[in-house]
């Protein structure tokens, strides 16, 4: 008997049905690579033609990033008691550098797994854990250094490179437009390969979570967001942190981080590991404070190691890890407006105030090393003094961790791990710039993960807007992955919509950035949702849409009949002022004349029309 | 009998009771000026005293601009029916530069007054018009040149100012903290009167439209924004429109533009100028397309110049005029993805197509300006040309446009006319900076006032935070005005949630702006509200918010109870987890240790703690 309530377990029931329903216009279609295996989903967007009215033209498909896995996929059954299929399982058995475990090596994993009372709690179908072999590096960057291009590193060339044929088409299409940012450039796998080997990007891919599709975060690839899920001591279920998952991919987050802080971490931790299609990031310290009560200075490295142990054998892609907090740093946050706001960092700190020495995550970090190394999860070193208000931004507590930071960078990098740094938090616009700036200065251009940064205190319940504005100005910077924010952010537990909200808020950030950054064909959606707007192609319009749920609806809140969605204008100005409808006019003006538009209307400005008729003295007529 | 139902006209009454509700813990009071009718509202928030656990002080209650006008004053009783009270009507007469006619001098206004079938929708009680007197010129700008500091201009001084002394306060009480962007500068009205002779700065206030509180648009005083309302042919009633008007100003819209479309515009226009207390804008093409029953090309310049009198007589603050659409610049959009998206430029576009002449705003615009000097009505010159996609921005057409505009901006100023210059629209974040650098460059500092921009075409339903993005980094770079975007931009006409939500948006972004351009005292609220937070003090966070109705709604759905708002912990994270406490338990140590925290901490460090017992080999408590 699972906690996982029967409804929800088949994928077509009802109570996950809105998480998993294809998108409309949309199919989910694979390209593959240069072995039958690596098949990348994308999702292929239809679109009308283009009318008579405005020139009769085919419109070419719109392939988009797809995070969602098979759950849009309606040719795959999923039994979330089985978790999903494989992608990886075959290339990291190839690699031969692994060994399969009999189970769990951690103190914590065995004995959960020895607890007959958690039987109802635990995923049914949990694999045997895989270790390195000894002595061997299994992380991506360890490959990368030896020149191996793996079969993760070319997945991720063709999902990033997804949408350069459109552009080339597109481009064709339109000689006349700008495409701006949509120049194309090609990802090849080889370029992938490269950056992993500089450290400019990581691929959170954990050996023990191979149902994983392959994604990369480095800022010269695509703007990556972070979606949060987590149980707390006050409230919400395993099936509800599963559903949040799949919820919070379907509309497009490229990771999820786990955050429980309740009951049966080890157990949820578990079903959302197995149900996962995106790398899943925790926070182990968390686990480890629970596994003493709470009691921060009771935490030891013991108890910490083997909790990295468990994580990394359930599969967990990436780890927050709070090292970088020196003994001297905690008192330059006592002056502080907000103190210390990160969880993990407060935690740490109380520790070191207890023990007067250094925390065991800065004097153990080899150690670490070596178990990070050993299952391939990365490090997101996390930055436990980042400032909680604006008052507190850029400080030299947040600055002197930032820097050891980067210290510990060139140490994960001598064991060839691969490494993200994280940043803050609440920041004034005229100050992220120094943050980015700084960061890749002291960290070697390793990623860098902010949350946010907040522009401005003054705006619980808009938080991710708040955020939204610091996340697309990082990210054109060169932030390489952005943390969301909810509405619910400094005031409680989002709920499924303030999931949806601020995961929609971050693609709007992300891609805000990719344009400004000019990724290659990061405009081809752009353009040809404006087009769709321009021709009164409305249905185009949604489906072409971060939510197209959202579009229409409001759509049809004002125009609900379906004639509404064929109008040649919308409510806003009704049919009179459309300035779409008479751009057209401007258009079919020069079509009319049988030349060109340019020339079309400079002769129009030439001819005298005899069409006009001349006005009156009596200027009004009857309204 | 009135459009406007009983159940709305008296204000304590339900249907507009939201909107007029006083803030929770706030209370409006008035700063007085050098004479006793210079009395400028502000909204006073009182905050709790800091209790006992994080060091027993008294928290200086935070002043805050209010935009909200008297309907926010419970000791005011409005009759819409009747109108605001005059805030300037003595101010205007003193300067005994102009005269009350008998009545509209517009053929219009008069047509309109003389049709009896209209009674049901008038205004009851409509002022006659005033005008400058033959050879004045009656604006804040030929005031200011003249070296003349209007009680407008005071107002206007202390209103902007408020904010200094509380920063001073909060400085001197807290010694040790940053407060970053909150340096004090003092504006005095001298300054306001330079900034307004000089062209970087408009106050918009017609001389018959008295009831408005003066404010002003210019990059050296706080980003101001503004919120549309206006019918359309499709929908929406005067009581709607009177009410989305109180709405917006409640959440802290600067101006409201009128954009009507749709039946009875010139009524409905006289309902909102008599209750509104902020600038009022108009695109006065929409109503004369509506006189000529929306044919482009039967627009003549003497409908034009009657509907510039009439709405200038009624009180319109600023007018949006496309005049900058030269005859050579449409040929430059018929290339564009999305053509011409301004209502305003296509209307001109296709009159400047039919008649193939320069347009009649451009070639009278020195007869437009001696309009707008009798009644001050201050310009705002449109971006006909804007561009509506990413594809679009930046290019030749918008440019060319923007060039023109600078130069009748030399126009106006010879005329002594308050001039502002719209801005786009569409722009990816790299490309927004060269069009504030070319707008202050081109329109010599002439304020800017802008659309966003939108930084992306791809999310409709979250335009609000596109283009709030674009926003914030606009008014960062000197934009003076942001003109909001609401979640149905692109889909349908904003209801009243939508008002809210986007006004709120648009609070964010122009406050993000202020605190990166280090505008006096605009940290002094975020300060506030974070010390709050890390207090506990949830009431307080709520009331010093932008939306406390929302903040206070989302921290009740998870922790609803009244205890939940005094508990030291959120339901974030629950009462372990809580980095707040533990970052209070930090200076705590030092409290107890009877010296500052500084060294308290070091000390700590220093020190042996025996507090802490030694850890076991066997690691794991029971969980």
């Amino acid at each position: 008997m699972s906690a996982i309530p029967e409804e929800f377990l088949e994928k077509t029931e009802s109570v996950g049905k809105a998480a998993i329903q294809p998108f409309p216009g949309s199919e989910k279609v694979f390209a593959q690579g240069s072995r039958d295996d690596i098949q990348v989903p994308m999702r292929k967007i239809s679109l009308a033609d283009t009318d008579a009215s405005f020139g009769s033209e085919k419109n070419a498909p719109v392939h988009v990033y797809d995070t969602s896995g098979p759950y849009t996929d309606p040719t795959v059954t999923i039994d979330l008691q089985k978790g999903l299929n494989s992608v990886r399982s075959q290339w990291i058995e190839e690699r031969n550098d692994t060994i399969q475990l009999d189970g769990p090596s951690s103190t914590y994993g065995q004995h959960r797994l020895d607890d007959a009372s958690l039987a109802s709690l635990r995923f049914e179908h949990i694999h045997k854990p895989r270790v390195a072999k000894s002595g061997c590096n299994v992380s991506q960057m360890h490959y990368a250094r030896k020149g191996i291009i793996t079969p993760e590193m070319e997945y991720i060339a063709i999902r990033e490179n997804q949408r350069f044929e459109e552009s080339q088409t597109l481009i064709k299409q339109h000689p006349g437009h700008s495409f701006g940012a949509a120049t194309p450039r090609i990802i090849t796998p080889e370029f992938v390969r490269d950056e992993i080997a500089l450290g400019r990007a990581i691929i959170p891919a954990n050996i023990n979570h191979p149902e994983v599709e392959p994604m990369i975060i480095g800022r010269n690839f695509l703007v990556k967001i972070n979606g949060n899920l987590g149980n707390s001591a006050l409230g919400s279920s395993i099936e509800e942190e599963v559903e949040k998952m799949i919820w919070g991919i379907r509309w497009g987050s490229d990771t999820i981080m786990d955050l429980s802080t309740g009951k049966n971490i080890h157990e949820t931790r578990e079903w959302i590991l197995r149900n996962s299609p995106v790398p899943i990031g925790t926070v182990p310290i968390y686990q480890a404070l629970e596994k003493v009560d709470g009691k921060a200075e009771e935490l030891t490295w013991e108890i910490f190691r083997d909790t990295l142990i468990e994580q990394a054998e359930q599969g967990v892609d990436y780890f927050t890890i709070h090292a970088g907090i020196r003994l001297h740093h905690v008192p330059m946050t006592a002056n502080r407006l907000t103190g210390i706001v990160s969880r993990g960092g407060s935690i740490m700190a109380k520790w070191c105030l207890a023990h007067h020495t250094e925390s065991f995550l800065y004097t153990r970090f080899e150690e670490i090393c070596e178990i990070m190394k050993a299952y391939d999860v990365s490090f997101s070193l996390g930055d436990g003094l980042r400032p909680g208000s604006i008052a507190d931004a850029n400080d030299a507590a947040q600055f002197g961790e930032l820097e050891t930071l980067g210290e510990l960078t060139q140490i994960a990098w001598k064991h060839d791990i691969q490494t993200m740094i994280e940043g803050p938090g609440h920041v004034p616009l005229q100050m992220i710039r120094e943050n980015m700036t700084k960061q890749l200065d002291d960290c070697a251009e390793a990623p860098f993960y902010t949350l946010g940064p907040l522009t401005t205190d003054i705006a619980p319940g808009y938080d991710h807007i708040t955020s939204a504005i610091g996340a697309a100005n990082i990210g054109w910077y060169g932030c390489a992955m952005l943390c969301y924010v909810t509405p619910k952010e400094h005031l409680g537990l989002p709920n499924k919509e303030d999931v949806r909200e601020g995961i929609i808020t971050y693609k709007i950030a992300a891609h805000a950035a990719d344009l400004a950054k000019g990724h290659p064909g990061s405009q081809i959606r752009d353009n040809a949702l404006s087009k769709a707007r321009f021709e009164f192609r409305w249905e185009d319009q949604f489906n072409l849409s971060l939510d197209p749920e959202r579009a229409r609806e409001y759509h049809d809140e004002t125009l609900p009949k379906a004639s509404g969605k064929v109008a040649h204008f919308c409510s806003m100005c009704g049919p009179h002022f459309c300035s779409m409808k008479i751009s057209q006019d401007v258009r079919d003006y020069a079509a009319e004349k049988g030349i060109d538009a340019d020339s079309a209307i400079q002769q129009g400005m030439q001819e005298k029309s005899a069409d006009f008729k001349e006005q009156g003295a009596d200027i009004y007529k009857e309204v």
